[in-house]
């Protein structure tokens, strides 16, 4: 269970607490008043714990699991030890979440500034924002109620944060409006100089970058990523976007609702993504292209074109993935005819 | 345009002086006395606005723009909408660079060390040097004129830097001389080990790193880069190089003047790249290679040889690009007819 | 030879004691009481200097250099020019990381917490730790005997640092327990929330990362590279291992040890490898693999399916290197054929 040296524990619940908390159908043969102390992989959880199975490749350790109870997925849940009381529910990662909450729920510091930090008088704080050691708030900065402003993180000036925003240590931003609810991790770059340069031989001439970042609600960034502002529009991230570590986006590319941007990612300047589209880890989006509603780009892809909503794509340049699976098979099969002259089909 | 709450504004304008300020050209039909206030893109300017067109991918959006006026390759004069007033440049976007920073000169802070910035006695502060809040000067480091260190930033022991040097905050340098006016972007790490082991079974032997980093002049290096030092002798930018975020430079590299290194590219240990070299994002050059001046690599591409003087290469592992072209081409051929087993060619 | 500017310098040496330290041969022309003033590379070694050659491709550079010394394998002695004092070794790289250690040994800056950091008094510090300028040490954090932390680094609560760690400047940890000997360079952060979402059109649902992050001893982890905790189980990175700059490792990876992970590759969330695995750069795993010990990946490879141990794969899906390097030459030789529809094979 949760090492109690990082993560403070609420809890026990009953059963049937946490089958209301996840909004989970607790299995016939288990009992609602049992009590759980915590949440545990399949691996290490005891009898006091609960767990869940969200992908089959771990069947086999749900059957040699101990945990005294999963959430699971009505179709499995003969897949279980005896004696484990199940949780059933559809989405048992979602579930999990809502479980896992409860008993850890977020760590807040207490509101406040640090004497060490610098606060610029012209700045505003709303109520119970706590700014941590060696944090910097520039002029004119204006900083939501409840936010946490980590250490040595800096807010460059006239930087506006909605409530509830989380900045994590050593962070930076600058030139942007960020909305509520928006976890920006360690090291984030934002609102810096995009890669603007009139190229030329007798030496690059740098473009002046006069546009913003604009972040909406409930966004999250994962570290050392870098987002850089517009050139004369602004770079924009819709709500609910999930940015993983050390992504890369370039000035003017605009998000819209609930993209999901795996880890070290590059988006170049001025392409466009519509809703919920997904880019895998290490995927490299070349400029100026739009990238439809719910497209899907496969990690380490590189997109060279526009993609149609809906679309999944692969490869490098990429192409639609059945293309690509079957670039890859037809590839395989003539390297291994190669191989081995005798044997043709 | 510009939003005054990050970018204050000079002018307006009028489209003589701003001919004047770009070396361009009023054509015919435009009142050299109209007043400017500021620039913005095609789309979003309003007609007190100049903006740009250096992309035929935006002839639809120059149509339907209401910006006032605009700068404008000559031969495409005559796809700009009624009215527009037009300023004619064979490098608009180079014109550009020169019209917005004549609106929005550079921001630059007053000169002076904040009180919380911790600056060793040893070291050593030109004239109008600025150091923000949090920054760290070490001993014997020498900060040269003008130069503005950001927030939290760190500069090691006896660094040096030139004139003008822009230093972004929570940025760390180590180990280096640099050239004048250059720009740090924020997070950027220079000058700390390079990756240097006697790999062995029996556990990895660090290899002591001795030598520096040496930057040129006029040299960008954009946010969450890495630049190591040399083993024995020195990384080297040379100077017009510029580096986009997240970029990896092993150590022992040298780059000669005015490349071109896009976001997420690594280059190898000891890989020397001759004068304006251009690498797309994400590319990745192995180590102890010699790539020709000019030469160009696609993004994503894999080198694992040499490139003479201006080839143009793509690919992994990269080859020239018309080879890989033809690659490309031809597989997808295979895939599409292995789809379809009626067809043939 | 190192600039003294950034490396005070032990020595001069004897051969005979140089030959001690690397527990090399003296070649039987060289005189052992010559004196060596420090390291070069062979292109800048002078007369008093020790060199190294360690790779054939500078075979041409040994014949032009002149290093008064050379640590080198017997078999390549008679490619070294006449008078220059050799050293014969193995294995010549390791050899030299010991010579070098001799010359410029590691510096160590001077005990003490500087006025300016900021340590919680719920923290412990062993003897002689060294906290920089701007430091954060968080409540009821354990910092080891001789740790030194950087300036403007951030140790979060309950971070646990075993003896003589080095933490760079600007570098964050969370959530972490962390051996004796380990070095975290510049900008790195570890601990902090892996990418864990309930992913749903209404909204991707965060995870609580309930897990940490666990390092063995004598780890080196490379600038900017970001470590995320664990789910609900560890992350773990095994003794020995050497991470490079600007990698990413996913929530619930397990590396094993001495693992090689070069520059900017990203390991997805609970993929396990065992042993002396190495990861070339720019590579990518995909989540919930297992890769066999001594497995080796090519550089920029995307690895999607598990890895039997002792085995080299290449290219994207990742195929064992043999059939890659086919794959390669099977698609170059197509693509060369269609461009000469004339020639045939």
């Amino acid at each position: 269970m949760a090492d109690p040296r990082f993560f403070p524990s609420r809890g026990p619940y009953t059963l049937a607490e946490l089958a209301k908390i996840a909004d989970a159908t607790i299995a016939e043969d288990a009992d609602p008043e049992r009590r759980i102390r915590g949440v545990a992989s399949l691996e290490t959880a005891d009898w006091e714990a609960i767990s869940f199975l969200d992908n089959r490749r771990y069947l086999d350790t749900l059957a040699a699991s101990r945990a005294g109870a999963c959430l699971i997925r009505p179709e499995l849940a003969d897949r279980a030890p005896k004696g484990m009381a199940l949780l059933l529910h559809e989405k048992p990662y979602r579930a999990y979440a809502r479980v896992a909450a409860a008993f850890h729920p977020e760590a807040r510091p207490l509101a406040g500034v640090h004497p060490s930090a610098v606060v610029e008088p012209s700045s505003r704080l709303g109520v119970e924002v706590h700014v941590g050691p060696g944090a910097v708030i520039g002029a004119r900065a204006e900083i939501g109620e409840r936010c946490r402003i980590g250490p040595n993180a800096v807010i460059g000036e006239g930087v506006v944060l909605g409530a509830d925003c989380a900045i994590g240590a050593n962070a930076s931003l600058s030139h942007a409006i960020v909305g509520a609810r928006v976890a920006v991790y360690p090291g984030v770059r934002i609102g810096q100089d995009g890669f603007g340069f009139a190229m030329d031989p007798t030496g690059h001439l740098k473009v002046p970058q006069l546009g913003r970042v604009i972040i909406g609600d409930n966004v999250e960034i994962g570290a050392n990523a870098c987002i850089d502002r517009g050139t004369t529009d602004d770079t924009v991230i819709g709500p609910g976007c999930i940015i993983d570590n050390l992504v890369q986006i370039g000035h003017n590319v605009r998000l819209g609702r609930g993209c999901v941007i795996v880890a070290q990612v590059g988006i170049s300047g001025s392409t466009r993504l519509d809703d919920f589209v997904v880019i895998g880890g290490q995927g490299g989006l070349a400029g100026h292209l739009d990238i439809g509603k719910g497209a899907q780009v496969a990690a380490q892809s590189g997109v060279h074109k526009d993609i149609p909503a809906g679309t999944a794509v692969g490869g490098t340049p990429a192409v639609p993935i059945v293309e690509w699976r079957r670039q890859v098979a037809v590839l395989a099969r003539l390297a291994r005819r190669r191989a081995d002259p005798v044997k043709d089909e």
